[in-house]
This record gives structure tokens, sequence and C-alpha cells, in this order.
């Protein structure tokens, strides 16, 4: 189990370089480190060598890999053919070659997300460095255990019970590939159950993901207040995905820039940047990601005693935070990303009984 | 039909200032424009104006909107709930609202594309400029008709004759949901005569990318070499989508810098930042993007006459590229985007005779 951080801002080559340093500083520290970044150019220039599909080593402790979703595909198609080969009579995927396949929009975060949580499984590294996009779409992408599982639940039973949901529960191969990639069984006995689901895929995701000392993200921005701005839009868009922000990284040259108020109650560690291939300056005064992340406050914190349920919800006033109670979950809407509130037993399915918005926080009264 | 453009580059915020100074440009000169941005603070900021997923007037003859992938697939969620209504005796969707839908990775994409296809078929527009991603996302976005329509010529006949596909085409929702979407019919008749599909949705999308005059994107770059090189792979990469690039724009306020090498044979327009919100200077130093977009280079070049067929594959290297023939299409792999050439009917099945990488273009003769 490897701490896994990201980076989140607006400039994507500030980001790249606070990933570069993170993982060198962590590699130094004697993790094993991996540092996983996208296909283009940035990383392979700040680091001076090419990169490549599979992790090769850069330095002592640190492997750096280029994720290629082209290839994570392919790779991934060849375990498809086989569970299609295990379960269909007449396989249709066979006569498709991994090499011909195109990646279409998704995939490629699905991709990435697979592949951070192999190289995790794998044993091999204390820490994930991943350098993505840094935008909604890195959000949206660590976001899907929980909102895959959504969909999940909302639509198992209303499918299972449907036509063509019993058309396709009885074909051959659709619930052994549902079974296998997800290890949960599509059928209405075991959805119905959500005890069975507590070692799948989905909930070990959304397990690491609620975990700090597993997962946490740093805001990286400049002085510019557009910067400050979308850093202060990722930080709240991050709490609605269920993603701790540690603390901001504002990369200045200037030591007396303060930005503390627009990211209270994160600390802000001012770095400089990097100047003539000259990195340890900026190592230096990297923080400590994990102290920061275990201090910070948490995206959602259920408390079944008081029957409340409080989300952190920093950058967005109350015009920006909507509540509402259509389906059989409670759904929160802030920024572009919407929440539904899975429950415990002791809450799920009591009416709202009060909500208000106070110091970044959405307080809900069951 | 409106002249969709957009920008591509590594720095968000110069991005969005193009866009911007783009669609004042055009406004003036008297074309209806619409700016269309995401859901992230950046465009509000720079407008100086809240926006909506709704378009407002912001200016004579140009309005602004802001796709919020939330509001767009709870829109589109009312229509596949009044086709599933038209179709299914028991249907399963009507419980489920608009309102609860996480968009899960590449939904926000596919509706950002779908807002855009609307938007252009209303009339409104003379223009549409979008200041999306600008990343490879955006590429794979624009690619999706040609990567989607791959997937419907690769897998309709395979799937046609499989147990499964005779199992949904007998559904009576999966296939009016096919035909409604993509307006084409999900039997294998229609599917092995191509010259149905001509007024399809996908191969209207396909028209459009490929017709400079309709679709095109500029590069934005800084003097930064690591955003230069981010470019030129950009560049590369939009190619292989099928994407008119017709020039590159630099922010620099030194109007000596020369960045004509790295892009040739594309024009370099230098343009200032804007300072203290003067927009004029920025806006008299673009380009006439139309006129660029014709004179440059096209992605591909079918010669059926030579049988030659003739990439355009700029910033990278013969190695970076691969030609395969795996499955019944010409595939070409070039940086992280793979491309199935649908081939017409005279090269279609003919086996390649010879391949050569020159000057930046891929010649592939039959």
């Amino acid at each position: 189990m490897a701490l896994i951080l990201t980076f989140l801002g607006k400039s994507g080559i500030a980001r790249s370089k606070i990933a570069i340093a993170a993982a060198k500083l962590l590699a130094t520290q004697g993790k094993r480190v991996l540092l996983a970044g996208l296909a283009e150019p940035t990383l392979p220039i700040l680091l001076e060598t090419t990169l490549s599909p599979d992790p090769q080593e850069i330095a002592p402790n640190l492997q750096a890999v280029q994720f290629q979703a082209s290839v994570l595909l392919e790779r991934n198609w060849e375990e498809v053919k086989k569970l299609e080969a295990q379960y269909l009579r007449t396989p249709i995927f066979k006569e498709v070659y991994g090499q011909e396949l195109v990646v279409l929009p998704g995939m490629d975060n699905a991709l990435a997300l697979n592949a951070i949580r192999e190289y995790d499984a794998s044993g091999k590294y204390d820490a994930i460095i991943y350098d993505g996009t840094g935008d909604g779409s890195t959000l949206r992408m660590l976001g899907m255990p929980e909102s895959i599982s959504w969909y999940v639940r909302r639509f198992r039973q209303l499918f299972v019970n449907s036509d063509l949901g019993k058309t396709i529960s009885e074909s051959p191969l659709i619930q052994p590939l549902i079974t296998s990639f997800f290890n949960v069984n599509w059928t209405a006995d075991n959805f119905s159950q959500p005890t069975n689901q507590v070692n799948n895929f989905l909930d070990q995701g959304k397990a690491a993901l609620a975990n700090p000392e597993r997962v946490a993200a740093f805001l990286v921005t400049t002085s510019d207040p557009i910067d400050v701005a979308n850093s202060r839009y990722l930080w709240g868009t991050a709490q609605q995905v269920g993603l701790t922000i540690g603390g901001a990284i504002l990369v200045s040259d200037q030591q007396n820039t303060n930005l503390s108020a627009e990211f209270t109650p994160l600390p802000v560690s001012i770095v400089p940047d990097v100047s003539n291939g000259e990195w340890q300056p900026l190592i230096d005064a990297l923080p400590n990601f994990v102290e920061q992340a275990l201090q910070a406050p948490k995206p959602i914190d259920i408390d079944v005693h008081n029957r409340q349920v409080r989300l952190f919800l920093p950058g967005f006033d109350k015009k920006q935070v909507k509540l509402t109670q259509y389906g059989p979950e409670v759904t929160v809407e802030a920024g572009d990303h919407r929440r539904n509130i899975f429950l415990p037993p002791a809450l799920s399915g009591r009416p709202i009984t009060g909500a208000k918005f106070q110091n970044s926080y959405l307080i809900i009264s069951f």
C-alpha cells in the first residue's frame, strides 16, 4: 500500500516541477517512489530522459513511468479477451486486436486510475506521485470509485427487475464480465446486501480516497489572482469528490507573498522555481505531505450520534451550493460536481430536518 | 453552420485570454459569436461577469456560455427518458432524476461536444469559440465522431452475428436508442452499406472536422521551451485526430522572439499579454483565423489516383510514428493517439506496398 500524491492547479509546468521535486524528496528519504506522468513532453524535458510505458529507474529509489493510454488499453484488452474466451462460445472480441483500439474520452482516465491501482497493489512502491492533468478531469478520475458505485447502487435494482436486465443477466458474457471487473455479482440478491461488497474493487478505491494517509493532493499556484481563484475552485471541487487537500504550494521567488487568507485553514508553503537545473532549493522548501494531509479538514464527516453530516466545501459561497433529495440519497451540488451521499443505515432514508452553510461547512441534520 | 475555433497549449490562462480576444475580434467584425467555456473561474474573472449554462449577451454580437457538465447531463437525461418511455413498456430510467446523475470521466467531453453541435445547428451563430482544456483531452473530444465511428465499423458486424448481438437487437429499447442517437440502423444489412450512413450524426461531425472553414485550432505558447515542446506535441496529435491547426500564437512582449523554425510551415503571430484590462493591443495582433486555417497543411490527403495516403505528422520523429495493419484498416500511431484510416473503396483492403516518413509527412503507398 503506497501513499498516492497528486497536485492540482492551473499551471501544468509548475505542477510537474513540484511532482518531480516531491518524488526526489521522498526517494532521498528512503521511500521507494514511482513518478507517473502523462504522454506529453513536460516530464521527459524536466527529467532530461525519455520515459516509457513501463517503470524505469531514474535515480536511487526513484522510478518513472509514462501512462500511454493506447498501450494501457492494449494490455487491458488482452485481459478482456481472455475473460471472453472463458465464458463465451462464440467470442466477438478475439478478432479485434488491442493494437487497433482507439482511446475514447474517459478511457484514458479509467486506464490511468487502474494503472495506479495496480502499481499500488504490487507492493513495490511506498509512494506514487501522479503528475496528471491537475484539473477537474483528474478529480473526476479519482472520484470514479464513488461515482461508479453510485450508478451501481442506483440502477442495479431498477435494472435487475426490468426486461432488459433479465435479458442481460441471462447473457453468458455480461454477468461474468461485470463480476470480474467490479468483483460484484450482478444479481438482485447480492446487490440488496451492501455488506457483500465490502471487499470489492470500488469500495477499496473509496476507502483509499477517504484516507489521507493513502491518497492526498496539494494545490499548486502562482500569485496570479486567476491562478489563485482556480486553485480555490479545485480545492472545493476536490472536497466534493472526497479527496483530501493537504495544503497549498505557492511557487514564487518572493518570500513575502501572503496567500494565507485565501487558503485558510491550509498551510501555504512558498517554494522557489527551479532555475538552471537546481532542484535542491525547491526540494528543501516542500512541506511534509503526510503530516499536512493528516491535519487538513476532512471532506466529509458523518456523525451518526448527532445525526449530522458535515461537508467541507471551501471556495464556494452559499449560492453555489445546492442540496436536494430527488432520489433515495442526499445530493450535494457545488461547482460542476455532484455528490450523492451514501449514508450509514442509521441515517439512510431519514428526511433532512435542517441544513446550513457556515464557515465553508455544509451541515445537514437528519 | 458556424466556424468552430479552439486553442491548444499548456498555459490555460493565456489560452482563455486569446479565446476572449478572438471572440471580441470576430464580434466587432459583425459576426454573431458564442464564447463557450468550462465551469471554472478563469473566463468569469477575465470577462468580469458571471456566466451561466445558457448563453447570455456580454457585448454586441457576443454571447458567452459556461458548459456545466451536470446541467448538460440533466438536460440530455430528459431526452433519454422520453425515448425510453416511447419504446419500453417497463421503463427503468423514468425513476431516476437528472438532478441526481453524477458525471463520469468522458461524459463531460461528450456533453460539451454535443452542446457545440447543437449551438452550431441552431443557426444562431457565425462563430463558436470553445475555450476548453486545450490539451489531449480536447483533442480526444473533437476526435470522437471518428473514433466512435471506428468502433461502429469494427464491431458492428462481429456483434450483429454474435449471440449477444442477436439478444440485444431483439431488445425493444437498445435498437431504437442507437438509431435515435447515431441515426444509424443497428442491423447487419444497413451496416454493410456505408453509403446509407452519409447523413448521420457521426459523419456530419467527421465532415465538419475535415473542413478547415468549419473547425480549426490554433496553438498558444509562450517562449518557455517546455511550452513550445508541448505545443509541437499537441500540433502533431491534432493531425492524428484530423484537426487542422491554422497557426501558432506566441504570447510575448518581445517582438523579436523567433519561433518560426519550431512551427514551420505555420505562421507564428506574436501577441502582447493583456495588461490593465487593455484588450485592444492583443486583439489587433491576432491573425486572420480562417485565412490561416485554409492555408495550413491538411492532416490527411488521400490520393486515389496515385494510390497514396499522406499524413502530416509534425512534431514527431520517425521512431515515434508506427504504421500497422492488424485489423481491416491501416492503423497509424503517433504520440498517444491512434488513428485507423477509413479508406475509399478504391484503396480499401489493398495491401500496403510502401511507406516513408519524410519532412513530417507519412506517405503510405498501396
